[in-house]
C-alpha cells in the first residue's frame, strides 16, 4: 500500500536518511512535500529525484534561488516561511509527516500537522520538550499517532509493544556518554568545537552532536520520553552505554526488561516510524555479538555534565521552564560553535536563563513561544556580557 | 480472575518456584493437582499448604507412603503411575497445566493435556525435543496455547510480542557457557560430578545442570525453539553470554533486535507463563546496570562442547533422531552423576546411540517412544561396554 509522506527538514541528517529509506521502497512511499531551511542546492537535487508536489524554504530569496536551480518543467509548488511549512505539514493527500526540522522551529508545523490529523513521525525533540503536555493532549484529541524517530524513543516504543501499560515499571534510556565520557573534566575548558563534533558512534547534525557532548541531548530525550510515554520523571533512568548497541529499555513489574538493540544507524528507527506496524527489509547488518565482545554500563556523571541535571530540573518544574532551557541551550550551542562561548560556559548560560525565565503551570502555545523568544534574547545577552 | 492450575513435577526446581509464585497470588491461582516422582515428603508438605484436589506419585508404594504422611481428613485424591499423571494433566476444572517433569517422562502427560484443550506452561523441554512436530500440530489442532517456561524461550516469546511473523529474521539464544566455559579442555577428563553441579548463574536440578555443563541444554533449547516458534534451524544462533542477564533475543529484517533481560531467576518466566498477557508484581530486583559493569559475548566452542553439535545434528536429521539423542543423553548424564562415566564420555555415548538409532521422517508418538526405549537400552549397553 502506497503511503504519502511529507518530510519537514529533508536536507538534515534525519531527512536525508529518510529519503534513503524511501528510495529503497518506491512502491511503498511517495514523497509529497520536502522542506529545508537554507540548503537550497541539496533540496533541488531531492526535488529532481523524488518529484514532490510541494517544496518549502525559509524565505522568498531562497524560494527564488530554488526555482532558478530547477528545470523549467519541474511540477513543484514552491513556498516559503511559516505559511509554507504549514502547507507542507497539512497537505490533504499526506498520511504521515516526518518532522525532522532542527530546534524550536519544528513546533509550529508539527502542531499544524496534528490538527490536520496526520500521523506524526516525530524526529523534532523540541516539539515535546517545549510543549509536551499540550502536544500530547492535542494528538489524543485528534486521534493522531505520534511515532518516535529518535533511536532511544523508538526503542522504548518497540519495548512497549504487546505489553500492558499497567505492568510498566521504568524506562531506561541509554546514553553513549558522548565524546568526553572518559575525558578528564579538568581539561574541559580547552574543548574546541572540532573536538565536540566527533561523536564516537552516531553521524548526526552539529547541534545534536554538541548536545550529545554536553549530555543535554539525553536531558531533552528524558523530557521527550516523559511526555511521549506519559510517565513521571521518577520512572525514567539514564544509563551510560558507550557502545550504543542497546538503544533503550523498558522494565516491567515482574522484573523483566525488554531492550531494543541494533547497530547505531538511524535508518531503522526512521523506517519503523514510516512503516509501522511492518518492519522493512532494510538490509542492515545485525550486530555481531561475538565480535562486539562486550557491552559496558555506567551511571551518568551529573557534576561533570551539568546540562543533563539542568534538563531534569526543567522537566521537574514543567510549564514554560523546558522551553526557556531549550532556547538558552540553542543559543549557547550556536555561540560555542561560532567560537563565542567556551564548552564549559554552555551550562551557565542555560542556568542563568532558567533562573530568569519560565514558570510552572499549563501554558498555552503562545505563552511557550513567547518564553522561547525571550529566553533566546536573554541567553544572547548573558553571552554578550561574558 | 482465579485460574486453576495443575503442576506436573511440583517437587523439582521449576515446581517449587511455581508454588512460590502461586503462594504470592492466592487470589489469582488455585492449585488443583500436584504430581511428583519420588519426593513424597515434600509433596506431602505441598498438599498441606495448597490443598489440591489430586496428587500423583510414581507408584503404588509411593501413594501409600503419601497417604500415611497426610492427616486423615486431607481431602485429596491420590493416584499413581501413567494413569495418575494423565488424570492430573486433564482435570476438567483446570485451565493451565505446568509441565515441569524431568526428561522424557514429561511427553505423555503433556500430550494428554493438549488433547484435553489445556493451556500448556511448558517447562519440559523433552516434549518438543522428542516430538516437536507432532506436539505443535496437535496444539494447533486443539487450539491450545503453549507458553514457554524456559527463560530463553520465554525471552523469545516476549521479543516476538507485538511483532509480525513475516518480519522475523533470526532467533538468538544466549548461553551462560556453563561452569567450564573458561576451563582448559585438556583438563576435562578430571571433571567430577560435584564440579559440574556448580552452575555459575542458575540454581536448577542436577540433570539440567549437567546438561548446562556439556552445553547439551543449549542444544535441547535450540530444538525446542525450532518447533515452538516454527523456524528453520538455520535461523537460530547460539551466543555465549556468561552473565546470563540477556535471556535471549529476536532479530528482525529491519536490523532491529529485541532482547529480554532480567536477573537469573526462573520465577519471572514461570509467572508469565501462568499469568500471560499480564505481568505479575513479583518484587524481583531489576538488574543494576551500573553495578553489572559489562556484558560479554562469545561464540560457543563446538569442539570443546560436542554435545551442542550433536544436538544440532539431531535437529537437522529430525524424525526420531532427537528422541534417540535425548534418551542417550539422559542415560549418559545419570551414569556420569553416579560415577560410572567420565564427563568427556557423555558425548561419545550419545554419538554411538545416534549412529545406531533414530531416522528421519514424521514418526508417530508410538514410534518416538519406541526409539526412546531402545536408545536407553543401547546407551546403557555402550556405557557397560566401556
Amino acid at each position: 500500500m502506497m503511503k504519502n509522506i511529507s518530510i519537514l527538514g529533508s536536507t538534515g541528517s534525519i531527512g536525508t536518511n529518510a529519503l534513503d529509506v524511501v528510495a529503497g521502497f518506491p512502491d511503498r512511499f511517495q514523497v509529497k512535500a520536502l522542506t529545508a531551511k537554507s540548503n537550497i542546492a541539496l533540496l533541488a537535487e531531492q526535488i529532481k529525484k523524488f518529484s514532490p508536489a510541494v517544496a518549502v524554504v525559509y524565505d522568498e530569496e531562497g524560494a527564488q534561488r530554488l526555482e532558478d536551480m530547477l528545470p523549467e518543467d519541474t511540477a513543484v509548488g514552491i513556498h516559503y516561511g511559516d505559511e509554507g511549512y504549514r502547507i507542507a505539514a497539512t497537505l490533504p493527500e499526506v498520511h504521515t509527516v516526518l518532522t525532522a526540522m532542527v530546534g524550536a522551529a519544528g513546533l509550529k508545523p508539527t502542531v499544524a500537522a496534528i490538527r490536520a490529523g496526520k500521523t506524526i513521525a516525530l524526529a523534532n525533540k523540541e516539539t515535546l520538550v517545549m510543549a509536551g503536555e499540550l502536544v500530547m493532549k492535542m494528538a489524543a484529541d485528534h486521534g493522531v499517532d505520534i511515532l518516535p524517530v529518535d533511536s532511544e524513543h523508538s526503542a522504548i516504543f518497540q519495548c512497549l509493544q504487546g505489553n500492558r501499560r499497567e505492568d510498566l515499571k521504568r524506562l531506561i534510556i541509554t546514553a553513549s556518554g558522548g565524546p568526553f565520557f572518559k575525558r578528564d573534566p579538568r581539561t574541559f575548558d580547552t574543548i574546541q568545537p572540532s573536538d565536540a563534533l566527533k561523536h564516537p558512534n552516531w553521524q548526526m547534525g552539529s547541534k545534536i552532536t554538541i548536545d550529545s557532548a554536553t549530555l543535554m541531548n539525553k536531558g531533552l530525550e528524558v523530557i521527550e520520553a516523559k511526555h511521549l510515554f506519559g510517565v513521571d520523571l521518577s520512572m525514567i533512568d539514564v544509563v551510560v552505554h558507550p557502545q550504543s548497541i542497546i538503544h533503550s529499555m523498558v522494565a516491567y513489574r515482574d522484573g523483566s526488561i525488554m531492550a531494543q538493540l541494533g547497530v547505531p544507524d538511524m535508518k531503522s528507527a526512521i523506517a519503523l516510524a514510516l512503516s509501522h506496524p511492518e518492519r522493512l527489509p532494510l538490509g542492515q547488518p545485525l550486530p555481531d555479538f561475538s565480535a562486539i565482545g562486550g557491552f559496558t554500563f555506567a551511571e551518568p556523571d551529573l557534576k561533570t555534565f551539568p546540562c543533563l541535571a539542568l534538563a531534569m530540573e526543567a522537566c521537574r518544574m514543567g510549564g514554560t521552564v523546558p522551553a526557556a532551557m531549550n532556547a538558552a541551550n540553542e543559543i549557547a550551542v550556536a555561540a560555542f560553535l561560532e567560537g563565542g562561548l567556551p564548552f564549559t560556559g554552555i551550562s551557565g548560560v542555560i542556568r542563568e536563563t532558567m533562573a530568569r525565565l519560565g514558570e510552572g503551570g499549563s501554558p498555552s502555545l503562545e505563552a511557550i513561544m513567547a518564553v522561547d523568544r525571550a529566553a533566546r534574547l536573554h541567553a544572547a545577552a548573558v553571552i554578550a556580557a561574558l
